[in-house]
């Protein structure tokens, strides 16, 4: 997806937001959004990659904050809040025995819901717990693009590419549905600290790597996947696999420039570039297959 | 006012939002994003004035669209709107036949209220006839900060700095009241157009001149009164004036700068970091009288 004037605004929005979240040293955080406004002059363009120049601009944050993961605190509050609602997300998932397909749908469409755990974006309270109600609400609404039932027969070799902490404890639904279906499960996460992406830090902590049957990273901290940095087994996994999910929109902003396929995008338009780009409306619960013959 | 690191992306926001407005061209759109981006890399500095800066914004933006006037059209739909309320504003004004005070302090909640007609922050739809409904309910809560007692005496020599259209036409019921009670005003318009701010083609319009005793402008399309660009006639005014009153918040951000008094600042906090300085809550209406014995 290429970058939409809008991103402009939008990224120094999120740096300023990360900069608060890191320090109050007032100085600090102008010379911040200083330098940052510096690196958006150099590399905006409307034909750039809006995510690739996010991680320019996410880097020289990080880096003139001193600050490898401003977000470590807001992640493991994240996880936390996520943990609260798992239980009800499980209960609607699994209510009246579903038959495969649903039960596939249901936890695609859960997980799609958990991409709302994304404090840069929502400014979502953890402490507020609207999160269970406003899950349930989208739950019962359902998904707006439902590609899952030409997903079905394509389990063999699944590369799982994960985005959010939080998110991630709903992915584990789908894993678990995808292994009972019998398919093979390569989990894709972020090869450092960036944003509230998933790590291996996550991985460990919740026993990821028990669901699936391997876990690989993006090779950097770049934000979404970054071919020039990605390792050449994820680059092989995703030219082999049987399908590609990639959720939430940062890996749609990169992979959308390639022609890896079969892919599903799982996502919530939360941004209105991303919900163009799709040519969908804002706000919509989506997981939509593309590049499958 | 100091800038903000909020003001950065704030401004480009509005920078976008009146490129949209003046243009269908997204090359062009684009383009003035980028040079406006590089006129912010340039000139952001926390000890910048606020307003200052977004004055070369703006003016990049207008010479980059070749547009002298983004704002024309919505200005005309601003004044309509303002014209469908006024009728409805006076009534609540003039109700129960007032003392002098109360007629005054009246006068200027609406003229506060009124400060509301401004599309770039508001996002405010004319057609959908939200304001009234809006106004009345403002109107019913009362100024959050009512220093309109302590100006009561001071009404030999006004100075009385305009802001947006729309409000301008609730102003003049400002006008009215101060005339009655043996004031002179000379009304300060912008000497051009920037946003949706009062010129003198609006003064000609409304036929504001026959409600004051003079009318002079700022001398620019300057954001609020940049004293290096202001005439000196306006200077020279504003040292013998009885009282100054300064509507909205980029005159505030501007001639907060220095020490002219006595000096009301009548607006509304539309914006988190204008509230912050002034040491207030953000959305509260406020008439606050500085730099007075």
């Amino acid at each position: 997806m290429k970058m939409n004037p809008r991103c402009t605004y939008c990224m120094l929005s999120r740096v300023h937001f990360e900069s608060k979240l890191s320090t109050d040293d007032e100085d600090l955080i102008c010379k911040t959004i200083h330098e940052c406004l510096a690196v958006m002059n150099k590399y905006y363009d409307p034909e750039a990659v809006s995510a690739s120049v996010a991680t320019k601009i996410h880097r020289k944050c990080y880096e003139v904050l001193e600050d490898d993961d401003p977000y470590a605190v807001t992640k493991k509050l994240i996880s936390q809040a996520a943990l609260k609602v798992l239980p009800a997300a499980k209960e609607k998932i699994y209510e009246n025995s579903p038959d495969d397909g649903e039960l596939f749908r249901r936890a695609v469409l859960a997980s799609v819901i958990a991409n709302y755990f994304d404090f840069g974006i929502m400014g979502f309270d953890a402490s507020e717990d609207k999160f269970e109600a406003a899950f349930l609400k989208l739950f019962e609404h359902g998904l707006d693009v439902d590609d899952t039932p030409k997903m079905m027969g394509l389990f063999k070799d699944v590369i799982y590419i994960a985005d959010n902490c939080g998110e991630i404890l709903f992915d584990m639904i789908v894993f678990d549905v995808i292994k009972k279906l019998g398919g093979n499960i390569t989990l894709v996460v972020r090869g450092g600290p960036i944003l509230t992406d998933v790590t291996m830090e996550e991985v460990k902590e919740f026993e990821i790597d028990k669901k699936v049957d391997r876990v690989i990273t993006t090779g950097s901290n770049a934000i979404g996947i970054l071919i020039e940095e990605a390792p050449a087994e994820l680059l092989d996994a995703m030219k082999d696999a049987t399908l590609i999910i990639s959720k939430g929109m940062a890996n749609y902003e990169t992979l959308s420039e390639h022609n890896f396929g079969p892919i599903a995008y799982m996502l919530l338009t939360k941004c209105e570039c991303v919900a163009e780009d799709l040519g969908l409306e804002q706000g919509l619960s989506v997981a939509k297959l593309m590049n499958f013959p």
